[in-house]
């Protein structure tokens, strides 16, 4: 079995690799492009991988261009074997059509859940007055808010949204998910359909945005959305910035609705210098980095080591997407 | 049923208390500290309730120290509800001699649990990187690191430290629990003795002390257990500064173990102006404000009116303190 991995990945796991599937012939391609089958390089024609793994370190490679080149030219795969937890870009599409099975990875959702609980922490704690405190030796009470008793409603009721639920409910907030195909399964006090969602949103103090960049979630937060919302509420994103009318967002920012914004994706990134997200005192920008953790890798790998040993077992295999 | 309360505590239940108890009798003490039965001030001599209720709000009231000395010098009681969480203070090793039962709070444990995680969590995440980028208009990804996968050493596993574990492991960090006496029923991946606590120290990620201040916890925390910590690792105290040997804690975050200390009660308090603790770059200091949440109020009315309704009903009550 032909298997197109990124050269450090296989080594990092190359004996675990062997391990579940011993008949595998790795195509790998290095750092500085080179592409090797059994020691020698392989020359474009006969690149022909059954398989191939988008591992999670491949994204900041300078390969990484290359490696999407050669599977978008070459032959259908089997299995394509992704560390990516979106699906909107266009080149995901692309190599969708040209796999029999697509795998997906969940290795980023905790980390953006434990991104999304820190940034909501930060604003219901006063860790600045703190810092302040301490730096002048003054000897000073600060009142916080508190998670627990906090109304928050997920967009996007999937992987990330439900790590984030699981997390909120532990702190004891009341937590509704909205999905457009609930299934009854989900870690939810209560679950929503996208239409109804604008009535509950006057009740909810902070609102996250999990969900799939589409048609039908372009600019979902408008101006209509805006206005539900609660004063005082924080509207976190971490999905696309596609999925705001940021326009809107300014506008109704200034009227305390929501009261803080934190934002990690933007229509635009990386975010123009100019924009006036980057000094509003209401907003947390930061780049595009909810999945920035190192725990990243290692569950990536997990998924993939798992997903190895269903292939070669010619069992189902877990996290597929399906088109 | 003479119940001696604070005034503005007695006005904020009135309904409740008198739905549950209606032969209540209250002896209100106003924040002027004058004291009333039936509308009229109350002779020191005739200051007889069977029951009284350190209500939260009252901690912070200057009538205190005259509901305390009434209290001590007054009758014995036959219930005494306290909206404390500790129970070290003299004052009330002495209150609990004149009541026949004393109960306790537990109002403060969830958000005490809160702003733990959320000093660890400031420690974990960028925030203050995040905040310059920002300021500067500078589109930068920073790393954090994970709860998930730490392992949580939390010594003194009561309220607080249940409270604590239960979102620790939520976030998928591994949770070991240090109890004289453990029940075999707290949410713990682990329970240990403290007699066993030095063994497991070495592989502890976050630290955290919440537990009573007695002659067996006296600098719990000395130099044998410093060195035994993981470099990197995080010192929480929201107990008291008695559990912490400070010149053997400053001397070890010197050589890096612990790598960050959070620190809200300290042997002296007000911690003094001098103290090397304000100024150190690995120290969060914080005053004594661990529970300074809007909730303590509303938790701690709930404990009183649910204990009102069983000492009624002749029922046993919640949350007494044994000695």
């Amino acid at each position: 079995m032909q298997l197109f991995i990124y050269e450090p990945a296989y080594r990092r796991l190359q004996s675990e690799i062997h391990a579940i599937c011993p008949q595998v012939r790795p195509i790998l391609i290095y750092k500085d492009c080179r592409v090797e089958l059994d020691g020698r390089e392989l020359p474009p024609a006969e690149f022909k991988p059954e398989a191939a793994w988008i591992s999670p370190d491949l994204f900041f490679s300078p390969a990484a261009r290359d490696f999407f080149r050669l599977l978008l030219g070459g032959p259908r795969l089997k299995w394509l074997q992704s560390a990516a937890a979106g699906f909107d870009n266009p080149i995901f599409q692309d190599l969708a059509k040209k796999t029999e099975i697509y795998t997906n990875s969940n290795g980023a959702a905790k980390s953006i859940a434990e991104f999304i609980f820190a940034n909501v922490i930060e604003y219901f704690q006063p860790f600045a007055k703190r810092r302040d405190a301490q730096r002048a030796h003054d000897w000073k009470r600060f009142q916080f808010r508190d998670i627990a008793g906090t109304e928050w409603m997920i967009i996007g009721y999937g992987n990330i949204g439900q790590q984030t639920g699981i997390r909120a409910r532990a702190f004891e907030a009341r937590v509704t998910g909205v999905r457009r195909h609930p299934t009854g399964g989900e870690p939810a006090d209560a679950m929503l359909r996208p239409e109804e969602m604008l009535d509950a949103l006057p009740g909810m103090d902070v609102v996250v945005l999990t969900a799939d960049s589409n048609d039908s979630t372009r600019h979902l937060v408008n101006a209509d959305f805006l206005a539900a919302m609660k004063p005082r509420s924080v509207l976190v994103n971490i999905a696309r910035g596609a999925l705001i009318d940021e326009t809107a967002l300014l506008e109704s920012l200034s009227r305390g609705k929501p009261g803080y914004a934190i934002l990690d994706v933007f229509e635009t990134e990386p975010l123009p210098k100019e924009s006036p997200f980057w000094d509003h005192p209401n907003v947390r920008v930061t780049a595009h980095c909810a999945a920035s953790s190192p725990m990243m890798e290692p569950r990536g790998d997990a998924v993939f080591l798992r997903n190895l040993a269903h292939y070669t077992a010619k069992e189902p295999l877990e996290l597929q997407v399906r088109f």
